[in-house]
């Protein structure tokens, strides 16, 4: 059986409950609108890897099912605020919620669906621990600004070291991701040992996710991505970065060029010379390598969590991580 | 001793209390810009209602600082993201968030003060019914976003009905004014009585507040206002919805025209001539003995609160709202 679908009732189980907790009709403007994107089909991972985080502890999968959604739903009304600050006109294959309703009512929605997040973590009930689940909830969160933060300050830094933006794809992307498992396991009543360990697996597969990302941008052009997008878009991704940081004179120059060249401007030529210039410093094959070293430290952070079905999953699911091509 | 004074120990209260609580240094494109907006010198009305409305019912006015402070970062959260979406420039003598940094940071920096807003609350500390406190809070906010959604969607309607502004009205502004003394008795373990009482006087002050903003925009030019300042923007008003439904065929007719022409086009004849068919049919005396009602109403629900200072500071707060004329 594969991996997704042993993720499938996991992803049923958050489907019903964001269903059942988004409901209301009036105004269409609001809820309408918030449906349109929670309900676009997202992969439910976050929720996923909480439920299973749970039963990793021998919790019963329902009693993290708030912040699960709650999870879910701070992921949602990130990438509808995203989306207007990246100027993305399409996600997930539909337009964007900017694109087809306009800002106003985006930025709108993004804060509707954020505040959908916390009514629906306070429904956690006979936790003993509550309180410490939501100070954590909305301290990754917080995170999670912290890190769009510096991403965004990024654009207009000449360089960035690796090491910065490794202290920045910490806090935006792997922070929620180190939620999903700690808050899980929490629900479950984990020990303190078994909590730690399965934070610690969040936070390694929430980075290896991100860098992969960054990598697959250059995997061959069978995954149906635009090869070199991010290139094309100036970004500073940790190739990028850790390129930046050992390139000599000559390389840097070229490369700080073909970044700062505008979107309409780039061809195949400029992509493919970027590339060569990226492998020559040998920056792809870090981080390809950073990715699979993370996935290891993932793993063998749940060797003190007893072994379970839902354990074996998440110890799949990191291998899966780095072996998805989009 | 004039109201502000007698306001000023709560006023200092919230903001030692938010100071302390947006601490952070790093990264600073998130906190100090935060700090920006939040310290830019807010009169800080909805905490002091909400610690008014706490010792009304006999509780120590510390007991509701969270929720205070929560309520006032979620007011400051939401004028961050409205300024964006109506491009206003400044606010309170400086330049706002989006104008000065750019509209990536300020969704960005909105959304940071919201999650601090949250983190906030949960700090409330021996209050039984807390969570009762934090869905009420949480739906308080939902119902500002739905205010938020109708009033967008009012801006491409050709009528809306004075009743359908009230609704809007009620929620976008009134929604967080009831919340705040609703939650400042329940903080102050008020009974269902109290809790009810101060629950109404908030919502009706709430609302009469929106629609005395509404209608000293027609107020002598002695305020410092640009007089008819909502005409030049074509907004739908209370004074404008009013009109709308009551006025005859040629009435409606001139005032749509001068509602719709652009702000750059407009000039004094017209505002003077809009003014003078609102006049006309009666809407701008309407709406200020709508809201003189509203306060009687307010201070009438407070009947069945004993006696005290901060009952009489609420009872005089109400009549300050319909005296000012900014």
């Amino acid at each position: 059986m594969n991996l997704l679908k042993k993720l499938e009732r996991y992803k049923t189980a958050t489907e019903r409950e964001l269903r059942r907790y988004i409901s209301e009709k009036d105004p269409k403007e609001l809820y309408e609108l918030m449906r349109y994107h929670v309900f676009a089909g997202g992969k439910r991972v976050r929720p996923a890897l909480c439920l299973l985080s749970c039963e990793a502890v021998s919790g019963s999968y329902k009693n993290a099912l708030p912040i699960a959604a709650a999870i879910e739903l701070t992921h949602a009304f990130s990438l509808v605020h995203d989306d207007i600050m990246d100027h993305d006109d399409m996600r997930r294959g539909k337009p964007t919620v900017w694109k087809k309703y306009g800002e106003a009512l985006a930025i709108n929605v993004g804060d509707g669906i954020f505040t959908k997040a916390f009514e629906t973590a306070f429904r956690l009930k006979n936790i003993p621990n509550k309180n410490k689940i939501l100070e954590n909830l909305s301290r990754s969160i917080l995170e999670v600004c912290e890190g769009q933060a510096m991403d965004i300050s990024f654009e207009t830094k000449k360089i960035v070291t690796f090491r910065e933006y490794i202290k920045m794809a910490n806090k935006k992307t792997a922070a929620l991701i180190r939620a999903s498992t700690e808050l899980g396991a929490m629900c479950g009543g984990g020990s303190k040992e078994e909590v730690q360990a399965l934070k610690k697996y969040g936070e390694k597969i929430g980075l290896a996710f991100q860098i992969w990302d960054d990598y697959i941008d250059f995997a061959s052009e069978k995954t149906g991505k635009t090869y070199g997008s991010d290139i094309i878009k100036g970004k500073k991704t940790s190739i990028v970065c850790h390129a930046l940081e050992h390139a000599n004179e000559t390389q840097k120059k070229k490369l700080v060029k073909i970044l700062e060249t505008p979107a309409k401007r780039m061809n195949k030529e400029l992509i493919l010379k970027a590339a060569g210039i990226l492998e020559e410093i040998g920056s792809i094959e870090f981080a390809k390598n950073y990715a699979f070293k993370l996935v290891r430290d993932a793993k063998r952070s749940l060797k003190d969590v007893r072994d379970s079905r839902a354990k074996e999953i998440l110890l799949e699911f990191a291998d899966f991580l780095v072996k998805r091509e989009d």
